[in-house]
């Protein structure tokens, strides 16, 4: 089965990064992680600037894309105004994202999961008429393996979520362990019964963090359980080894490096992915998480005789 | 099934940072990972002091220690001589490391993998002679997921030395991923070819390195196929988040997270745990590269009703 990663980098990244980067500086990150063989780039956020300032640029870094064909440019809202704004960006893929608690979506949304998820619908309802070509919406639900004012979350219940957004149409699900505490068998166990629920109808992905070190290892058991879609972003973009709050997420290079030695192909060129984690750990000016950045590839020595 | 976390942080963690320890300092880490609830503790390796500096004072740490009923103070061996050392010590279990190719095993032990293994042969004998009580004697197949100096390392060709260790009577088998290199899948491959080959008469265990991030999930994918024991070091000593070179060990208080995450019993306190690897830190002065120890483990807020 043909899997995709799906580079974050560029919106979850920088949005829990403290340096503001230039349009610039993003445009040119998209830039090269496309020329590393990233297909699927989430690119940017629409969101209230005053919430995010990080994404207050959203518009520009589309209008300053150099697109090339056969590469998905998304971007991420969290309501109907946000959709609204992508699409006048022209955006090739929507991503929504609901909170699976109540605590949790209303503090991060403003709203209950309900109110979100009937506010989805219409979006889509949008999406699915502004006719001039077809863009697909995906559905993010965060939060899905423990949340931070919860605590665990009862399976059933993101289970149901995943059922019912199938149900309406979204054209990829992804359960998202936003706080970094799930642990593989859990994200095997949800992912298969996902997949269960949709009868295999919709995409499964995941979204990681490797907050506590598990992200490969919950990648690894979404993988052997059947997702297909990977978020991960450069580097670990908006992690940092020694801040104890930072939450990056897994590091493509890491996954690219992983998925490879295992006989799965990702299309990327993970040497020149590599080059640009180093070159985003220099814009951003502190040390980013991801590893094989640092040990570099597999490279024996070539045998020696002594 | 049961499963046993062996602390190697003493032997494999220390012998790889550039901090040389006092034999005070030493046995402090020790007695301090005991009381976090470590039962297995591999203690120091009886090898050349001028090869291994930091395991000069082997003997003084066994000399020194206050034991407990019930821990297992092992030591680690590379010939017959240390075997020697390693049983004047009265060290509970002896470890034993093989390299799978022909070029590691010489670089780093000086002889051929099977000349290596008749005098493990020999020693193993000299240990079941020695009469007042049962040590076990246990043998690390190093490199056994990638070489070096080789590259890729046959898989039919580890599983043959398990085999033979297993009939030889060796109370336990260790795959080592001693470079960091091996995947997942590679690393349930092999664990499952071991117990196949040895018809599950002999525990199988895995010795990780996370130098490319992929520690837990190889941890993971070994537990799933049947491996019982762990070795992992505490705060992953032995490495640090820049240093390229540096190839530390899966951090204990990481996989014990996972593992109590997983629902997989530890018996370790993760608190006292995780205390013992910010005291390590300090004492060998650079940060560590275990991750719940900056993020902590999972504490939810309580629900907030904004």
């Amino acid at each position: 089965m043909a899997i995709k990663i799906q580079e974050v980098g560029p919106r979850d990244g920088l949005q829990n990064e403290r340096t503001l980067l230039s349009t610039e500086q993003k445009l040119e990150l998209i830039h090269r992680l496309v020329e590393a063989g990233l297909r699927f780039i989430e690119a940017a956020s629409f969101v209230r600037p005053e919430a995010v300032p990080q994404m207050a640029d959203a518009d520009a870094v589309f209008r300053g894309l150099r697109r090339r064909d056969g590469i998905v440019y998304a971007g991420l809202a969290l309501n109907r105004r946000g959709v609204e704004r992508a699409l006048q960006a022209d955006v090739d893929e929507i991503h929504l994202s609901l909170g699976v608690t109540e605590s949790f979506n209303r503090t991060n949304q403003g709203t209950s999961p309900e109110d979100n998820f009937q506010a989805f619908l219409a979006a889509l309802a949008d999406v699915r008429g502004s006719g001039d070509r077809r863009r697909p919406v995906t559905i993010t639900f965060s939060v899905a393996f423990g949340c931070p004012f919860e605590g665990a979350v009862d399976e059933g219940r993101v289970v149901e979520w995943v059922r019912r957004a199938a149900e309406a149409g979204f054209d990829e699900i992804i359960l998202a362990d936003t706080i970094g505490v799930a642990d593989p068998r859990h994200v095997g166990r949800l992912v298969r019964r996902s997949r269960e629920a949709t009868e295999g109808r919709v995409p499964i992905g995941v979204h990681l963090h490797n907050t506590r070190n598990t992200g490969l290892a919950n990648a690894y058991a979404a993988l052997e359980n059947g997702a297909t879609t990977f978020d991960a972003s450069v580097g670990g973009l908006g992690g940092c080894p020694f801040a104890p709050n930072a939450t990056g997420n897994i590091a493509t290079e890491d996954l690219v490096y992983m998925f490879e030695r295992m006989g799965v192909a990702t299309g990327v060129d993970l040497d020149a992915l590599i080059d640009v984690a180093r070159w985003a750990e220099k814009i951003v000016g502190h040390p980013l998480e991801g590893m094989v950045m640092k040990a570099g590839p597999f490279r024996p020595l070539g045998a020696r005789r002594p």
